[in-house]
């Protein structure tokens, strides 16, 4: 089936505007062309909006959107350690599946159509994604620090099987990585031993690094390195990896990662809620970094629009570089798409003949995106996740005219509140 | 006329929330009371939704959503002479209408009731408000530096003739102000020559102040003090006036706000799109200082939502205090609603019998804003002004159902599209 989606406007790979209909092969999931008067199968209206790459949230834990505003304006120690931990040790499976299936639905909502996330109870969250329609690379976050040595094992063995058991789930829309939670959360030990178990199972590693001062002290004093130096004497940084924030990072871990060609996601959002610092985007970008853009978790957020996410990144790499010609638009918004599919390694990201048919269909008759002057300002700076109109994901539609086709929104709710009020009571 | 607005929950003046009618007196344009049951003439559906105060922008400048995404990315000054004056100086009586009139428009539809603006043509936006309905502090902005004396002193004149002819007009919604641009663009002599004219005007004074480091080391090397006090020893900083931004300011001048009881606007998202800094806000409330929101104009932020400017100011609030509790979400909530409406000496911020009718409804029912942990969160972190249900201002509903009763949405797009494009022929 060839659905063409017809009447608006196209963000195009190198971020021009140009007037074009875009035919999907829903069956093989892919862009067949970009041109005028493409007529399909089946149409769906565009006129009025811009049709773009579905967003790419390189960086989340979806499940974690049962927490949202469950614990706001603490410091990051205090709040893991007084409210997310304790919470987070009462999810059950069930918990996890509905506070994924929550965060989907609002991927879905506000444009998003691939994301990489780190969690716990991973086969849960592979069902949510094989049912909501979305592409993903998952995996199970493990934590060594502060635990029995056959615990620790176990949570490293698990993250590895997690891997190798549903990398090509959902069709292939599911990809998977090791992921050891962080560099000070994860033994050195247990890097040796199981970073090479990810790469003979073929998959990345995505990892924590440099998020607040407080971790790269430590790491500096044991090991003599900065912290991504001493990622890579320990097996990390292949060009496929990717690490979370990239905070508190120098010239020379910059210089590092774009040498390697691993990836970093910045979380701008979630570095502001959890006063982490401000990481220096245009500096990666001018050392020729690939930088991706997360949501990081509801709870330090408190909401996954990657809309959101691009004006945050665009204001606060200007605070950081103190130039307000920092960040442009265009850079977060290639950030968002191009950017995180990239670092992600998840496909999208362009809207192209061959491409996958990830995008998405932007409203622009609306009062806060008018007049239009420029479009990728607009992307960048004015559009909210509710402009969009419809979800496409590997050409199948997911949303159409905000009606989400693949969940039961209401029910999503309802389970929700109910998940989360039972959650409230146990701890 | 009494209208009831029911089976929502309510923001309460010492926000917490609870369930509960509120019974508006429609023509005397106030709240009459807020319990349980409450019939009206008229209901307004509230169910699954949060009525809480109508949002107060307290500084903007309303008619730059003309000038939205015109230019963006660019330091301050060569953002100013560069793009935005030359396109002002373009700007007809016609144009200030028009981009008023969609300013307008989506403050109505993110949920603003009453905002504070300097521009010029300011009958025109005396107009805009009349007929949008909202309630508003106007003033025409004077620049006296680098211009003839006889232009300088004919610019501040305007400025009090303004400020005397259209305060109370609309029926008592508009209200205004003498507007010295800054402390840096007038001249000490025309402050010391217009302040007191405004006084026995009876209209309060508001001004740019501290916004950017470079406006300050001027005014310390030549007046020997920081620029608050300067303010201070020219006549500024009457209870009843509000300086916009104070960026850049010290304990010291923290407390001289608090004592003289003048009022801040902190304008996150402008301050960072301008990479201008971090406001001390903390710091300014523990002071007690009085603290609003203001958006800016759209230009530099690029919209007028006062949700996000809620989130901005969380957010920065807590990298400028390097400390993720400061500025908690109770805190912009109040700035945005009773801070702007007391900074401003606007009517409204707060829904109690005998305040003014100035409320909105904001829908719950959405993936981001579930599971309902914590509302207040919610308004501070993750609603969008997509999500306001109802506006009412002085008793009137101006928004039911998102359909604006108050002006024709279409007419207005179309006109500022066409004024846009006139404006970037003419520039």
């Amino acid at each position: 089936m060839e659905l063409a989606v017809t009447g608006g406007r196209v963000l195009m790979p190198d971020l021009t505007v140009a007037r074009a209909d875009v035919l999907v092969d829903a069956d093989e999931g892919v862009v067949r062309e970009v041109g005028t008067d493409l007529d399909g199968d089946e149409e769906l209206d565009a006129s009025g909006g811009l049709v773009m790459p579905g967003l790419v949230n390189a960086h989340t834990h979806v499940a974690m959107s049962l927490l949202r505003g469950y614990a706001d304006d603490k410091p990051l120690d205090a709040w893991l350690q007084e409210d997310i931990w304790p919470a987070e040790g009462e999810l059950t499976p069930e918990d996890v599946r509905v506070g994924a299936e929550l965060g989907m639905l609002e991927m879905i909502k506000t444009g998003t159509t691939a994301f990489a996330d780190m969690y716990f109870h991973v086969s849960e969250i592979v069902d949510a994604v094989a049912d909501a329609g979305l592409r993903a690379r998952l995996g199970h976050g493990v934590v060594t620090i502060a635990k029995e040595a056959d615990t620790a094992h176990d949570d490293a063995e698990e993250s590895i099987e997690v891997a190798r058991a549903f990398d090509g789930a959902a069709d292939g829309r599911v990809s998977t990585a090791f992921m050891p939670h962080s560099l000070t959360t994860v033994g050195s030990d247990f890097l040796e031993e199981y970073v090479p178990q990810a790469r003979e199972a073929g998959v990345p590693v995505h990892i924590h690094a440099n998020e607040t001062a407080d971790e790269v002290g430590p790491i500096v004093e044991e090991h003599g390195v900065r912290p991504l130096e001493y990622a890579r004497e320990h097996g990390l940084l292949e060009p496929e990896d990717f690490v979370a924030h990239g905070v508190h990072t120098t010239p020379e871990e910059h210089d590092l990662l774009a040498e390697t060609g691993a990836g970093v996601v910045h979380c701008p959002a979630s570095n502001m809620k959890l006063a982490s610092g401000m990481a220096p985007v245009q500096a990666m970008l001018d050392a020729g970094v690939s930088v991706g853009l997360g949501t990081d978790g509801a709870a330090s957020n408190n909401d996954l629009s990657l809309f959101d996410e691009m004006r945050d990144a665009a204001m606060l790499g200007k605070l950081a570089a103190d130039d307000a010609s920092a960040v442009p638009a265009e850079a977060v918004v290639q950030m968002a798409t191009q950017g995180g599919a990239d670092v992600t390694g998840l496909s999208g990201g362009r809207i192209e003949a061959g491409a996958a048919a990830d995008l998405v269909v932007v409203d622009l008759d609306a009062p806060h995106l008018t007049p239009g002057h420029d479009l990728v300002s607009h992307l960048a700076y004015a559009v909210m996740g509710s402009d969009v109109r419809h979800t496409l994901c590997d050409g199948a539609v997911l949303m159409r005219d905000r009606e989400v086709l693949t969940m039961d929104e209401e029910k999503v709710l309802e389970r929700a509140e109910t998940a989360a009020a039972d959650l409230t009571e146990r701890v």
